[in-house]
């Protein structure tokens, strides 16, 4: 990849998040200039800790991406963003679908008008999810799979996403977006299920009690390390080769829950796991198996995952036991 | 078809428009207690002279569907709601994408969480359209057709139809989806373009001015009268079959706008059309040819349209020319 962003303005939404934390350390290495913006809403994924190494290179402004008049001073004269702010929780979205609706809908509408306004030359990477494929017909899903959300969450999301493909192919403004999978690693949400399972699943480990692995544990999934995750970011943002598409991220490692699990207790050397029925209100929303054919954005931008499960739960699992009481209150 | 529907209670959103006034006129022959709810904002389909022949048999209250609490209000007690409000036009949600949302999405899922709350055993209809297929990559199109809106009010209105059918899935609130084509009849919004093209083409014809056709003119479309439309809402509410379910409306008669507009002229008796070029912000909306397959709702529930182009187009001709100066001021 040609350097594209050394002294490059570049605004990250959910920058105090798991990736936009990690993107931000990524890009700081490429000389960017970069902002990062962040709700710090309790029960979503920021977390000041997540950039304690690089604070005093990056400049923090505190705002919700509501906030409309925050954001048309923040989006001027920037030339990348990355736009990766959301609620992700399915459940909340079923209990709270008006402010799932007004982050991950509405305030993603409102953030493309002011670039319409004020900023229509910058490049926009948008992280969506592979929750709007909803149950898969087929495997592994590829682009041209039909999407079904099955929660609020992944209707919202998909709005979110068109959204921005629309502003591209009208007015212009160069957007891409990827549907990200699971993706793990330091400085995920670990304190409950919001963001992923695996980090309620490291907590777990790390506090000495058994996995809970809903189901009967045989449904498969594919994960994406986060470094990973953030060089698909990478190479979106730096190709026009991207402008106006969808991309699925995804692994070839494919694995059951349960065994999935089970690599974890065996790396972390103890621990177990229980297979316990789906609570109602998840079994509503479960999709099944689920897992990506991410030929397109190999293809087109010459993206493929490189760190396997082995490596990235060992080096989660460490971060976590050195850092855990930044991530969560014994107590909680 | 059962008479379901003698002595129920219905809430008519968009009661004063287009296909809600005909809808209110068909249920008060079965004997329903109908409330219309209706905005009356100027630019949409509102129009009090709708239901200048029922209006001492229907009760009609003037509020924005935006407004929840008299929603949780007309909610309570309804056994049928036909939510047929929305804003309709394409151009508009490029101008005001905001409101678009507002009242397509975020006003709907708001409608859904009333219904879960306080009424979760009514059922409803919802007046979804095929603007949300975008550009056909086959035609007839079907209900297999990938979605892929070209406009915000494309991703909006599909937002608010999935909603509905999650509330079904999830919460076993029934509800059900028909994708309008072009409904045109007595009542329809003429004025200008905002609810149909069609409506602007009668108003010229009358006001004896050139019918503006875009492009070449070969675009192919099916349409629907406003009664057939009206049967296919009867029909969804009435069975139990449409719950969960998504139906596209449509007609064998496929005809080309060019075409459409000589039959128009040949109805009146007298007129022109022009062949101009498509104004920019319409060009980059533009779907090319669209017609519909709707032979799943013609199984699951036995609709058909019955009423042909010439007839249809007749009955307009008529009705505007007897009506206008309820639908437009000469000097505006």
């Amino acid at each position: 990849m040609i350097n594209c962003y050394a002294n490059k303005k570049i605004l990250i939404t959910g920058g105090l998040g798991f990736i936009g934390s990690n993107l931000a350390r990524a890009l700081l290495a490429y000389g960017a200039k970069i902002t990062l913006v962040d709700s710090l809403i309790p029960v979503y994924g920021g977390n000041i800790f997540n950039i304690d190494d690089i604070k005093d290179k990056v400049t923090v402004n505190i705002s919700d991406i509501r906030d409309q008049y925050a954001m048309t001073h923040l989006l001027k004269g920037v030339d990348f963003l990355f736009n990766l702010a959301g609620q992700t929780s399915h459940l909340d979205s079923m209990l709270d679908p008006k402010s799932d609706l007004e982050i991950n809908a509405a305030a993603q509408l409102a953030i493309l008008e002011v670039c319409r306004k004020v900023n229509p030359a910058l490049k926009i990477i948008f992280a969506s999810t592979r929750q709007l494929y909803g149950k898969p017909e087929y495997l592994p899903v590829d682009e041209a799979h039909p999407v079904r959300p099955v929660d609020v969450n992944g209707i919202n999301k998909l709005a979110g996403e068109w959204y921005h493909i629309l502003y591209n192919n009208v007015y212009g403004i160069r957007a891409c977006a990827l549907r990200l999978t699971n993706t793990y690693g330091p400085g995920m949400r670990v304190k409950d299920a919001r963001q992923t399972f695996l980090g309620i699943w490291l907590r777990l480990l790390i506090e000495e009690k058994p996995i809970k692995v809903f189901g009967d544990g045989l449904q498969l999934r594919d994960f994406n390390y986060v470094d990973d995750c953030v060089s698909s970011l990478l190479l979106a943002g730096a190709s026009e080769n991207s402008n106006g598409k969808v991309y699925n991220l995804g692994s070839s490692e494919v694995i059951r829950l349960k065994d999935l699990a089970e690599l974890l207790i065996d790396i972390n050397g103890a621990g177990s796991c229980e297979l316990v029925p789906f609570p109602a209100e998840r079994k509503n929303i479960d999709i099944g198996d689920y897992y990506s054919n991410f030929d397109l954005i190999s293809s087109d931008l010459g993206w493929r995952p490189k760190v396997g499960l082995n490596v990235g739960l060992e080096n989660s699992l460490n971060y976590y036991r050195n850092n855990y009481k930044h991530y969560w209150v014994d107590s909680e």
